[in-house]
């Protein structure tokens, strides 16, 4: 299969551009430019040769329409925290940062909000708690994180062990296909039955098959109480255990997390906290219910806790210690980042029962590969963050690291899991992909993924040169 | 587009056939054959030249890949509780009754149940109880409706209102594709986004993509306490506000159904009860939590009912009273076919906002036509059942039906919503289909649909001949 080269972005081509978007939404400038050439991986880079911010649907269309016919790659783009490089114009192209498209209408009466793509996760939540109502998928870069990206990447987070994934909570989509055609998929009532599901397909395709342009997302109401329980183990099988009786005894936890030796220590040491740096690390447990019922499910998950012999079970009252518990949490994600120049992501997943197998085997890879990790994961689900940092500019380290990266990835797949739960593909992936499907059995999926990117794509101009659709 | 005719089954596929199953699993005598010749609507009936009753895999690829190079059409068939005509060979071919592949393995230590498309959902639920959990999606013919005829229909049930649809889930399918390769889409761990959500495409496809041999389906524990609360209501209007103030206030229920006054009257017929039979029909309402709040959580819907004028409000205490006000909303789905020889099958869905409205208008559509409707109506999705009884037999009864069947489906369409909510296009639905897609904006998807369907089916083998595929 021969693929043309990607046209050319012409100074007529940004001429018509600038008179698409308006003067003040374009960049074509270097300095401008390089701001836009990674995502939240630092060594996946390349530069777009524009930056557009369409106000609309329309001008969406527009552009999407002139890329067509030139046969330029076109990125769109939301908050730009991918860490597969799936935000990156590796084929250069035009950036559709979708920044002034941020609207969000809350429709109550009708169970949904609809959303444009360049609002974040955290900003429709802010509109829906003034009704009592919630998103539930919660991506932990929700600051950032916009609706747009995190459809395009069926991102999780820690709701995600009661509630499900981004494509649980979308009724309808408005999309643009790539020769700028403008319509819609699905509908805004809580059943469709009207077609195939191309509301899921879409999700998770990580912006190659269309360009989301609007959602109507389903909403739930805010549990009347919450509560968070936090364990603290001595040893990884005292941890696994209590991970797994949790759901196998029919909790059904708000969350389910988990934090390991090293992403304790790692909070202590940034947020000057003292919190147990024990070897088996800390399961965050948080459960939800009517305000009568609460203390008591708080008490079974504390007993289940001591029953598997945690050394500390503690139980935050205030915001602020909910919040500080939260923090060892999210640092233990974050930590490899901040104390190296280089983040390599992680995001195993493995079947539930497998847990306390995956910890172990990332406790040895970190030691045969002598590399910093620190463990965040989304252990209801089984997907766990072993996240790696190095120093790019340490030749060995670097390798070192990328082996224990490949290594932990294969080990996921050995035990029945997958290399990714939540973060995709993207560029990083392509080849530990491809051999995932291969060892599964699962190679015709890819067949049938590079076929119907052709039917929606058919110049490879959306977010082109990823997701092993190229082969 | 000229496509060939499918092609025949001659004795000597019939020898290939009885070959792949063995003597005891193949179905050739008229007598036999025609009892395949029709799904649940009586009015859409086609023979197909053979049945088959695949043991495993293996047998459904050797059948399927004999299909495909023969080009005959092949359809798969579970309980035939199809209400579209899906399950009708309107093309002959081989109907592939999946019986005999009704496996079911609980894995609770792993959070999923693996089902063959044979089980029906009422037995993937009586050994998940056994542990405590459950399968949230309940179509009302559970105790038919097999695992494999819910995923091809994407179904939904009482329960959907909170726990959404099959497509949400399911981890991971086995399929068969239309060459008679077998392999398998999705992973089975709670996340997963190594490739395009092909698992989403193939569920609602209605068994045209590919045929599904095995599923992984998630599962959910069992509330530690339920309570079911019955409203009468005197008007629509107090019923549809009730139905409305539920979702709005935040109570997330169970289960949120309806039934209208005829229903109610046809429940009373049947099982010799005394319900009121008022203008306003019934709102049924379920919740389910902590034992300790449970009856706080029943008061709360109790007084919503009485605030909006209930003329009664009900809560059943025994299983068996429980049952008895479960039976009329399940009554008042099946009464039209009980007391009429034809029964035409409606499943409108309309906003939340507009269920008011929605059932106001089935009333002038009943009056206008004079005949007789009685709905049953997941209220909480809403997706309402005014199913039409008719004598075929009775020319102008009929027609009058079908005016009135069209007239409720084109409301719902008016009123931003849809003709169907969760059981399908099949046969009987094209025309409707095709109707929406246009006013919604939508054909661009009847577009991708079919390309998609060459995809996957390039002969045009697998369920020929529905879904408005073929245009």
């Amino acid at each position: 299969l021969v693929r043309k080269m990607p046209g050319k972005v012409t100074p007529e081509v940004i001429e018509e551009l600038r008179k698409i978007v308006g003067d003040q939404n374009i960049l074509t400038d270097k300095a401008s430019l390089s701001l836009y050439s990674k995502g939240a991986v630092e060594w996946v880079a390349a530069m777009p040769d524009v930056v557009v911010f369409p106000e609309n649907t329309e001008q969406v269309s527009k552009i999407v329409r002139l890329a067509y016919e030139r046969e330029i790659p076109v990125i769109p783009r939301g908050g730009g925290s991918s860490v597969t490089g799936a935000v990156v114009a590796i084929k250069g192209g035009i950036i559709i940062d979708f920044r002034r498209m941020n609207k969000i209408i809350v429709d109550i009466d009708n169970g949904y909000v609809i959303a444009e793509p360049g609002a974040t996760i955290l900003e429709v939540n802010n509109e829906l708690k003034k009704y009592g109502f919630f998103f539930p998928p919660d991506p932990a870069s929700e600051r950032i994180a916009t609706v747009g990206g995190a459809l395009a990447e069926n991102s999780g987070g820690m709701r995600c062990a009661k509630y499900g994934l981004m494509k649980d909570w979308v009724l309808k989509l408005e999309v643009v296909l790539a020769d700028g055609t403008v319509t819609t998929f699905g509908g805004a009532t809580y059943k469709e039955r009207a077609g195939f599901n191309l509301v899921g397909l879409i999700i998770g395709s990580e912006g190659t098959l269309a360009i989301i342009t609007k959602a109507w997302l389903k909403i739930a109401p805010i549990p009347e109480a919450t509560a968070i329980i936090a364990g603290f183990f001595n040893d990884l099988r005292s941890a696994g255990k209590t991970i797994f009786e949790i759901r196998r005894r029919g909790i059904d936890p708000l969350i389910l997390e988990y934090a390991d030796k090293e992403g304790i220590a790692a909070a202590n040491k940034i947020k000057k906290t003292s919190y147990p740096e024990v070897d088996g690390g800390m399961v965050l447990v948080g459960v939800g219910g009517p305000a009568k019922a609460i203390d008591d499910l708080a008490e079974r998950v504390v007993n289940i806790m001591k029953e598997f012999g945690a050394y500390q079970v503690y139980r935050p009252k205030t915001v602020a210690e909910r919040e500080e518990i939260l923090d060892i949490r999210r640092i233990a994600f974050t930590a490899p980042g901040q104390f190296y120049p280089g983040f390599i992501d992680m995001d195993i997943v493995v079947p539930l029962s497998k847990i306390e197998e995956a910890l172990a085997i990332v406790d040895q890879v970190r030691k045969k590969y002598n590399v910093y990790i620190a463990i965040a994961g989304h252990a209801g689900d089984g997907n766990l963050h072993p996240n790696i940092g190095v120093d790019p500019a340490n030749k060995d380290e670097w390798e070192r690291g990328h082996k224990a990266a490949r290594e932990l990835m294969e080990a996921a797949i050995k035990l029945g899991g997958s290399f990714t739960a939540e973060h995709g593909v993207g560029k990083t992936r392509e080849e530990i992909f491809v051999k995932q499907l291969e060892e599964r059995g699962q190679l015709p999926m890819l067949r049938l993924m590079r076929e119907i990117k052709k039917i929606f794509d058919p110049k490879n101009i959306l977010n082109p040169g990823k997701f092993a659709l190229e082969g």
